[in-house]
């Protein structure tokens, strides 16, 4: 058996819940659902998109295990294994593994400072227990204040300890610096790289990259779907114009009103409304303390909807 | 029964582990006894220097049942409920009401970017949850990348939300102009401030604090409650001159070579390294991924120790 | 007359000095028609590049005179007016009327702590002083600490204020969303868009930037010509490949040891390092404090440059 | 002839203007009075709090002039040379040596990355061409984004290039942590220790700082001059409640709208402000793009300085 290679749109896939902040299942499975059949390549459970940072541990293996079997092997799953330090992972390790996870997405440590030594240490110990699962570095500054180092995450390539990495740095030059630096390296087979950022997939594979992993893929699957195809045609002029309607939805995040809400609060509830408008989930619910988008927000939110979504021309 | 106050000298205990990284329970009582014997005035178990994010959730709840049965009521014990988010932290509070704790400490949410309309709701559920137990707020950017605003603190004090305040900002003049505006609105019976920078204990004291959380202090509490002894007494000179002292003995925490491990590692490194060579713990092992001290750096610790460590004149 | 508009190729000319730290005038002629030769579109002078914040007034003056009489209209050149306040900037504004340049590049204040208002009052001051010359706002928050926002940018733009920005930020996807908001303004022929980023002008480029002002541009000029005819034909996977290799030849501001100097040493070292090999300039002199790269260092870019620099097929 | 010490109370002196920008020096002299009426040890002309950073070369040169020439020896003058880098520096020395300067007051580079080694060959060039000169070194991170590193400083102490600092950090436990270390190495005769921050004086003389260089000094000289008074006669507790009161007066920087302006324009403005109220300038004109205070803003600035400005008793 070999291990399923994760490339191309891998949406974070978001957690629905019901008003009183438990899961709810069924809206979970819809979205899984709504996800595969707008093409995407692979699903990440437990991101940062799928508010793991939110969900008590039950919660996160609970979410995990219902879309690893409600996925039933039509793509393959990758699971979010978000955790202060070693000995925290190592337990959301075994979650994974008992639910059948196909694959580990790991950050820096975070809350503690740390160094790069000790980010190296904490990846090969993931790895030392799960050597079957593809092991993602997931760089993510904004959230755990540090930076996976290229040096370090190919040196880790060439050991065998990670797959590939999830950048959402926000950087599109050091993406492209790590792809050209893998490639000199001639680690292109076994080290994937995934772009975090939603509006320049375009350019991401322009790069040399191996995919993406959208929050906005929840919302619209299918224009993502239709944007790597478009990049691995070489049509990059229409693969730019897809990305730029892409990019007008997308401002469905900056609608809710910062003087109340962080970023995350507006991002992922802007998803959530989206996909509630959408039919795809129940409702909205964020997990606390998020705050809540108001009406006129959400009915907003409707609109760039309904004006930018990818609808393919028949 | 009224709710204990947690003032004057209230370290945050050390989690001593086994070569294994599992709790050394031995050394953890030996720990809470050397602190009591030292004359500290409460305990604060799982804070950042007990390695709470180091620690499993039932290594925490073990931890903490450890420190508050050995404890037995000498002191107050509070609990640290250190967590992402709310729902979270909610678990970590059932797990300390359930063993006992005689108050909580909680965070700024952080790996999601947050809002200060989030923070305060945070807390404000928290204490819903448990409105028997005197809540701290912990003010501590450097590991949660955002900082709690003194308008919000005094807002929930008023509301009786919060008891008080643990300040690791490492801004004396923050915490000075806490106190001063929580004076101008006559709170200070109600909300108590605590710093917790060991090297400024006196500062902190003379600016109207009434208590300090030193990291420092699992080492030498006798020198710390000593210290808040001749600031209480006005003793402003002697107290200085101690403080230098005490800031001497701190130099353990920049032995650890930053070219190999973080400022994490050396400092609760260097109190570990200490506590041994004072026998009063095991061994100094740190959980995964901090990084170990060296041999030499070992040695370093134990001089700078013998050298500075408080020993009252008979 | 009409003014020139700033797009396409235009390199932030370099400052050659003697060992001495005069300017070395011959050099910088030389460097001038290195330029031009190569193809490129405009010339930016006094800019970060041009170690303008090393230069005193009176340097800046007569360089920027040097390459406004020997550029003789060939292309035009713009003149940067980096300076921390108002009052210092109308200052250089004066002087660079005063040599003949035909456009303007202003940064946000610096050393002061500002704020968006007083940015955009700075810029409107400039503006109405030099109501002819073609005002770019210049977004570098690591040197300046602030960040030009895009509804200011695009207000200003709107007013007739600015006539285009270049962007240093180093984040790709906030110019194209900078672009795209132009775009829905209706404002792509009055304000016109430069990315500063040396390493993804195809990335800016199919965005619908109208620019580049590459700081590895005075090394290999006929590169960028290159590339940014490359973007302008569509032909990107061609562009791609070409951007790749002037990536490789990037690897030059890399080689000064981090351990005694600044990013700035390193990469306007390894700049002037190159133009001496290619015997552009006549030495590589950097300005105090900048430090000098050592001989293995020059060396070691010199082989990088005659690996990678462009050569056009004949 | 020996060089001056700058120690005990050392304001940053402002600079009035006129409403069209030029410098006020009739309200310069009375200032100067004001400020050695007041009982000060030195003047520090040309600091943040100088709006140096808004003057022009000239202006800066012509303020300082005045300042020397009307002090007259009744204090020592010490002068900001506050720019970029190196050479424009020591243009600025030039002139601070040909007006009579008695020091000098020197920052990291700022504008561009620098590095530990570009700062201290920096404040060594310094040096060099002012030996008689005492060079104090300015830590004001907030401004130029770098730190200076306690280690350099001693090191600089040691080889007589630096007489003291000026540390505006805002961290007094590193300020501490520097005065310790500089006992520890035997050079406190020789390397001065002033603290920037106003609210903190009392802490920072526990510690063993030397003075301070205080913006609200400009306002109240008077207060200050009583507190190091105190501070020195180690009545600790009265200096306290001096500080005490000092800070309410310190919130007269608060008072300005943050939604329009920076907290330069609030902070300064509101010392002008209060200047004004107090007759001891003209008006209260900032320099471009600095932003005004409202009547409102103003009216409640004068309520403040009533309320707390110290007024010894008879």
């Amino acid at each position: 058996m070999t291990s399923p290679t994760f490339t191309g749109v891998i949406p974070p896939v978001m957690t629905p819940l019901n008003t009183d902040g438990s899961i709810d299942f069924d809206s979970l499975k819809n979205l899984v659902d709504h996800l595969i059949t707008g093409g995407v390549d692979g699903l990440f459970a437990l991101g940062s998109s799928g508010e793991a940072a939110f969900l008590t541990r039950t919660q996160r293996k609970e979410a995990l295990r219902t879309i690893v079997e409600h996925t039933a092997g039509r793509v393959p799953v990758t699971a979010g294994i978000i955790e202060t330090t070693t000995p925290r992972v190592l337990e959301l390790v075994k979650d994974a593994q008992e639910v059948g996870a196909q694959g580990l997405v790991a950050t820096a440590p975070f809350y503690t400072r740390t160094h790069p030594v000790e980010i190296e240490e904490h990846l090969r110990k993931i790895h030392a227990v799960a050597p079957d699962l593809p092991l993602y570095a997931y760089n993510i500054p904004v959230s755990v204040h540090s930076n996976l180092e290229p040096e370090m995450l190919l040196r880790l390539a060439k050991d065998g300890v990670l797959a590939g990495t999830k950048d959402s740095s926000g950087n599109d030059g050091s993406i492209r610096a790590l792809i050209e630096a893998r490639d000199d390296a001639g680690l292109q087979d076994s080290f994937k790289v995934l772009t975090g950022s939603e509006t320049t997939v375009d350019f991401a594979y322009l790069a040399g990259a191996d995919g993406v992993v959208p929050g906005l893929g929840n919302v619209d699957p299918a224009a993502y779907a239709e944007l790597a195809r478009l990049c691995l045609a070489g049509q990059w002029d229409e693969a730019a114009v897809l990305q730029k309607q892409i990019n007008h939805l997308f401002h469905i995040v900056f609608i809710g009103d910062g003087a109340r809400m962080s970023g995350s609060s507006a991002g992922l509830g802007g998803f959530k409304a989206a996909l509630k408008h959408l039919d795809v989930i129940s409702n909205s619910t964020m997990a606390a303390p998020h705050q809540a988008l108001d009406d006129a927000e959400v009915s907003r939110i409707g609109e760039i909807v309904d004006a930018f979504l990818y609808r393919p021309e028949v």
